[in-house]
């Protein structure tokens, strides 16, 4: 399949720029076919000129069509074949499987938006009724529901060049609110953004959805900034680095009219372990932990960046148990060069810290020439993690750190120390239990998911998901970018006072003609206002 | 009733600082007793020290007590019998009948916020169960809620001293939530402060809440920002100028850890007027804006501040006698000196225009020495509006600027080119429907409450509620200040993953102790997991 390269700017391809660049395989260490052209100014005023107009025709389109062009997305995914397959694999460095499960769950997530749309009661829809002969004043008929915020960027995410990229959460979560999509797509798989943006606009045409509906361009970094400024765009969805994230929220929040930027960005995702898990499980916990830090090369925001420990006996027999298990481990290609220099640096940084142990590593050389990461376990004592900001810091990649705290409390200062995270992971054995009530409460103040017995990485589509978490871990705690609740990140509530019924949106007339669950008075319910 | 004029230190009263101020009393032009003094840096730290202490305790208070919190608020707020709508109707120059409709809602707020804790919906609970044998790999259980985000700086309005200010709608909404309240008390009523402050602690002693739970300061303008910096406030609720809350706003996104702000600031609140409407009811229309308009002096947020017609018979029909009801219209005193001094300015600038003209004025003076404000219509062409920014700012007081557009292309521009607004009012006749539906649509986009046949003023406190909308007319378009929802901004969302049920909160348990519905694999049930 040739790649031409092009923007996707609205219905049209379009190159008039005179600067382009190639994808980069780590695994072949060489350019992959394929010059992507930079949009120009006028492509880029134009991208969002069409996304503006699309909005009033869009968010006029009635859920059950949105939810056909959003299954028509998937379907059209899946119809480009091996060839998404072959290259997302190229620009990724991701093993084929990986990738076709990533497909899946893509393709997983539009359906499960479809559904949503389908199933109707995501517009939280609320009815207080009039009661006219209400003393001292009559009370007026009121009836709110979400409706879309308008045109959203997106950008894709390096680590998930299809679940979080031109066709993933962001993108699927603010089509199915009713928001146009600008996407500006990730300069490490550009050629898999060309083929998954020709599956989208390809089903936007064939269920006939506006012109602007999606757009997909690639931008300079000071474009991508001037995107988030550009007064058509109502919200950003992103996935990266902090740095990135924060330059993005920075301009959004410093707008003229400031924009809700959704940002995930940073975490090391605390693993606490417990002493009689330990005791039970030392060598499963070794083996899967060990598992979970090196799975995708450790390039997942749900990474598990950092172990926590009291010393004893057992969480020595933990480490030599661990330190085996993660020799056994394979060192990876990374995503692309940029990430495996950053990664090759941090580790060098960390080693070069006084405080800093090397517990264990894999037993195998890295390829350089394919860019692969060597895993590793670094260990340290809590006073001295406490003790410089820096050990708290995300190393992307398959690394981890061991925290050995002398007593519980240390244990709980560590953890009260932390910055916000994803995910907060707890092994425990019920013997374990006194000590664990305090250690929930402080973690669920600091991370949006809460583990137990388990992983981090994994995080499963659906609607108890809460991918999202207390600063840095992203930019806003209240949303979630995984999951049917990512779509309350793409609208605001309005309230319609005293209407005509007709002139109502569906979801709010009084014969309920979507059948949708309602708070009515005080009471959901499906019934009809009679 | 002697006022000490001390600071609300948790469940201590404090005045250890050297700078004082009194209120002032527009109605009698004179200092009110009582020397407020403003707290120290010291009394400032230990409010935060407090509410940090009280966050993990009070997060943990079932929600069942907390209701009861809320509810002796209220009888407490009750108790306090005249002697608050005295001292509060001297602070605000309101008349009594409104301050004790105020506190009605006031304290119908607690009690709705109580009745939403007893009921116990509003967590949002989102359970997917675990799927061991799923392939290609086991779904594990996740179970999700909404819990307190952690302590909240609340801003006291001045134009209401009760129920967007101590013990308002922020407070009840973030008490409700489970987050403990740092309020900055309004200059305006200081007295009013120390009452209901003395209430709520009183409330939270005989209901066994951690001190901690409320604080009340007077504070500087350099320490009310240092508020909102503080590492242990998490959230902002305010309500008052576009400038005070953009200032907030700024400090609070230039955080290291950046925060929401809730800031309700700014809005004109547009009332489309149809021409049929006009001819089936131009009297009564007139009337009635006119009572809009100079309800409170105008000092509503919801105030009609704009009023838009395209020209014909009807429209001058329609003037003319909105003209003549204006004249019967009464000055009346502003809630403070600044108040009417920027009041006073606007008009004066606004009649400084020569693109405006005077349509009506109040028949009767303004008396001066009680800061009384003149009512006054304003007319401009919809082309001259246009032309200028400074013609759709905002005048806070009993002033409202007629837009006379030529037709209904002209209208539409007009109403796009509008900012963002709490409310839109449209007054329609049958006949008037052709022309309805883009207009809908158009203020559907620009304001959080669209109201048909009726007025912007009167904001009813219930489920479906939404108080609040695009920027400037809030900081937070997401967010209502009003109704339940108002819980929303308190909270974020947790996941728990494969927790012992005995772990789980109990919003979450097998059983469904709570008896709440909940999400459970897709569909909405009271039903426990079996």
């Amino acid at each position: 399949m040739t790649l031409t390269g092009e923007n996707f700017i609205g219905f049209k391809n379009s190159a008039e720029g005179n600067k382009s660049f190639q994808a980069f395989g780590s695994t072949t260490n060489d350019y992959l076919p394929g010059n992507f052209t930079i949009a120009t100014k006028e492509e880029f005023e134009t991208v969002l000129a069409l996304a503006d107009g699309a909005f009033p025709i869009y968010r006029e389109v009635p859920a059950a069509k949105r939810a056909d062009f959003l299954d028509a997305i998937a379907h059209e995914i899946s119809e480009l074949g091996d060839a998404l397959v072959e290259r997302c694999c190229q620009e990724s460095s991701l093993p084929a499987p990986r990738i076709i499960g990533e497909r899946a769950r893509t393709c997983g997530q539009l359906q499960m938006f479809a559904k949503l749309l389908r199933d109707g009661w995501w517009v939280d829809a609320r009815i207080d009724v009039a009661l006219p002969d209400r003393l001292p004043l009559p009370k007026a008929d009121i009836r709110r529901m979400l409706i879309p915020i308008g045109p959203v960027a997106v950008f894709g995410a390096s680590n998930f060049p299809l679940a979080f990229s031109t066709a993933g959460g962001d993108t699927a979560s603010a089509l199915a609110a009713g928001c146009p999509v600008v996407v500006k797509s990730h300069s490490s798989h550009p050629g898999t953004n060309e083929l998954v943006s020709s599956a989208i606009i390809k089903a936007a045409k064939k269920t006939g959805m506006p012109e602007g509906v999606f757009s997909s361009v690639y931008l300079s970094h000071e474009d991508s900034v001037n995107l988030v400024k550009h007064p058509v765009i109502k919200a950003v969805g992103f996935t990266g680095s902090r740095s990135v994230g924060m330059r993005l929220f920075d301009a959004a929040v410093s707008r003229p009219v400031p924009i809700p930027v959704y940002a995930e960005m940073s975490a090391i995702n605390p693993v606490i372990l417990f002493e009689n898990a330990l005791i039970e499980q030392k060598d499963k916990i070794a083996k899967d932990l060990a598992a979970s830090v090196v799975l995708g090369a450790g390039q997942f925001c749900t990474n598990p960046g950092l172990v926590l420990m009291v010393d004893s006996d057992a969480s020595l027999n933990f480490r030599t148990a661990f330190a085996e298990q993660f020799a056994a481990t394979a060192p990876a290609p990374m995503l692309n060069r940029n990430i495996h220099k950053a990664y090759n640096e941090a580790v060098k940084s960390f080693q070069s810290a006084p405080e800093i142990f090397v517990l264990a590593k894999s037993a195998k050389e890295a390829a350089a020439e394919r860019y692969e990461a060597h895993p590793v376990v670094h260990m340290v004592s809590a006073s001295d993690f406490m003790s410089k900001k820096e050990f708290s810091e995300e190393i992307f990649g398959p690394a981890t750190l061991l925290v050995i705290c002398k007593d519980q409390p240390e244990l709980q200062a560590t953890l009260q120390a932390l910055e916000g995270q994803l995910t907060a992971s707890i092994h425990a054995a019920p013997a374990d239990e006194a000590a664990l009530k305090p250690i929930v409460n402080i973690v669920s103040d600091k991370a949006g998911r809460v583990i137990y017995g388990g992983y981090p990485t994994g995080v499963e589509v659906c609607h108890s998901m809460q991918h999202g978490g207390p600063f840095p871990a992203t930019s806003d705690a209240r949303a979630t970018s995984v999951g049917s609740a990512a779509i309350y990140r793409f609208v605001r509530p309005v309230a319609y006072q005293s209407f005509p019924d007709h002139l109502l949106p569906e979801a709010l007339q009084n014969a309920n003609p979507l059948n949708i669950l309602r708070l009515v008075d005080g009471n959901w319910t499906t019934n009809p206002i009679t």
